[in-house]
């Protein structure tokens, strides 16, 4: 079933396109919280949203502090930074993660594609050796037969279900905030605040 | 008393230096916890080291959120990507608050040393109306008597005291990322993880 597109959608989608000359506009911080309470932040790159629903998608694998951390608790805010056009998109929300033992068919076939999409780089460092463990001789060996269709067992996609955005433009004096938050009823309540 | 130097000053400084065109480079996001629970992230400006020390400045607003978040637990993670030279630098550490209340002599000295060197711009903002309240009509009056000297009452000072840090090179191939953990006895253990 298809969401209603959130109004900030229009907005993102407007710094994504000023910001474009710029590659980095594309990645974002993601926290999320450790099994021992601690926050945790580092870089991630967006992947589009998920068709007929705000839901951004971000990849990681399973050998990843993240998806121990998000295994363990969904909660996550994004902090997006647009240095262009100098604003922020901080975006809350819960993360679902889609693996290969995922029940759902459609989300199952959405992992694929988004494997599928990605270039022979990044689907490398899936098969490199076991992320934060001492470094082995050659961490980076190239196995032949990288799967260009079938993702790997330790790819995981990401789906952050967006709860609160606070958009930030630094540019205004004062600047301008707005907080969208998402009601009950799935409608988006849009309230402009004090910066 | 001084510190020793960690390691990891030369390696942020030299990227610091390697990205000093992109003015952005001094802005970091930093994660904390919310009193629910919640992981939030926003982006915030880097403000130097505190002298003979590995402590890194950040500056505040006693009425935004994350001060809030700090005063109720002081854990932390920044996450400093700089784009030029495609390396990520993420620093856990948890966070002392300087107010004008500090009992501490030097620290509310630095406290003033901060304000002081504040752009006027920068120092407004403290004059605005109430973050996060519902817009007013002019929520950045500018009130004509801004203290130059004397910071006003609702700026703090922000001292993160890493115990963790992540350096990621991006550009290698495999990536390179080294791990530094400040041990008991105050020296800083370097790992050579894969990436």
């Amino acid at each position: 079933m298809s969401e209603i597109l959130a109004p900030w959608r229009t907005l993102l989608q407007r710094a994504l396109h000023r910001n474009r000359s710029q590659i980095f506009s594309r990645y974002f911080s993601l926290a999320t919280i450790s099994e021992d309470g601690f926050p945790t932040n580092r870089m991630v790159v967006f992947r589009g949203f998920l068709d007929n629903s705000n839901q951004v998608k971000i990849i990681t694998d399973i050998r990843s502090e993240k998806f121990t951390h998000l295994t363990n608790n969904s909660s996550s805010e994004i902090c997006w930074y647009f240095a262009k056009t100098r604003e922020q998109f901080r975006i809350k929300g819960k993360i679902t993660l889609i693996t290969e033992i995922c029940q759902d068919k459609n989300l199952l076939s959405e992992r694929e594609k988004v494997w599928e999409k990605l270039s022979i780089n990044a689907k490398e460092q899936f098969y490199w050796a076991n992320p934060r463990e001492l470094l082995t001789e050659n961490p980076a060996i190239i196995i032949n037969e990288i799967e260009e269709k079938k993702p790997i067992s330790n790819f995981c996609l990401l789906l952050l279900n967006p709860q609160k955005v606070d958009h930030l433009e630094l540019k205004g004096n004062p600047q301008n905030r707005c907080i969208y938050e998402l009601m009950e009823n799935n409608q988006w309540l849009k309230t402009m605040v004090n910066p």
